[in-house]
């Protein structure tokens, strides 16, 4: 890497721990034919991604089971720490009612029935990471 | 809105007024026909989006003149508040050489001839942009 900079792939484990560290991120998907990107709350649930909309496009993205990504970061401001980690997956409406409650039970606000939120997940099988850090010597570990 | 929450409409000069407080983004391509997402630096030019790139992916993509959309946005951890500002358009190589100096400059890192940086330039005709607040009691202005 340029710019004395280190670029470490995460694997599954780090990935699912960087997830867990934050709650927001950003979900990708096709509008009208071209990329959208809105954030999203979203909670790790089952090692999955469950995001909570309040319909609009991404509801109707997730019940067509569309192909979405969704990526989460923590950055400094100019990129030169952090980490991202992106997700490529269907993305699949939550129905079952017992997982409806048990989803909506890891969201801080609570999630009242007759509110129209839905929950969506995007399952983690294909999920990319990095980790961007200041090449400062050399490296312990990992 | 639901949740005591405020959904605001940027226009153009309020999305480049926020693009412009900030130095990295998201940028959205295509790599083996799925979504990919990565953390980029960029800056304004001329009301644009340029990225610099060390190569890779993202300069294909935009060698390719790719349709791309680049994100960037302030969000707080639970999404009460923030903004979120999207950019879709033609991934557009800077190969003059005096708009190279010009747009170099306006990054923090020197731009070293020699060295395998490029720089991508997305034009901002289509933009859009969204401001996130809390709702607290009568609003002023827009």
């Amino acid at each position: 890497m340029s710019h004395g900079q280190q670029l470490d792939v995460l694997n599954r484990r780090q990935c699912l721990d960087r997830l867990a560290q934050v709650r927001v991120g950003r979900l990708v998907f096709t509008e009208d034919a071209l990329p959208a990107i809105q954030p999203v709350n979203f909670r790790l649930w089952h090692d999955d991604v469950v995001i909570r909309v309040a319909g609009g496009p991404k509801l109707e993205a997730a019940t067509a089971h569309q192909v979405v990504a969704f990526e989460a970061d923590e950055l400094d401001p100019d990129l030169r720490k952090g980490w991202s980690v992106t997700v490529v997956g269907q993305a699949e409406p939550v129905t079952d009612i017992e997982d409806l409650v048990a989803v909506a039970g890891t969201f801080i606000e609570p999630w009242v029935q007759g509110r129209r939120d839905h929950f969506i997940r995007i399952r983690t099988d294909r999920m990319t990471g990095r980790e961007f850090r200041e090449d400062a010597g050399p490296q312990y570990g990992s």
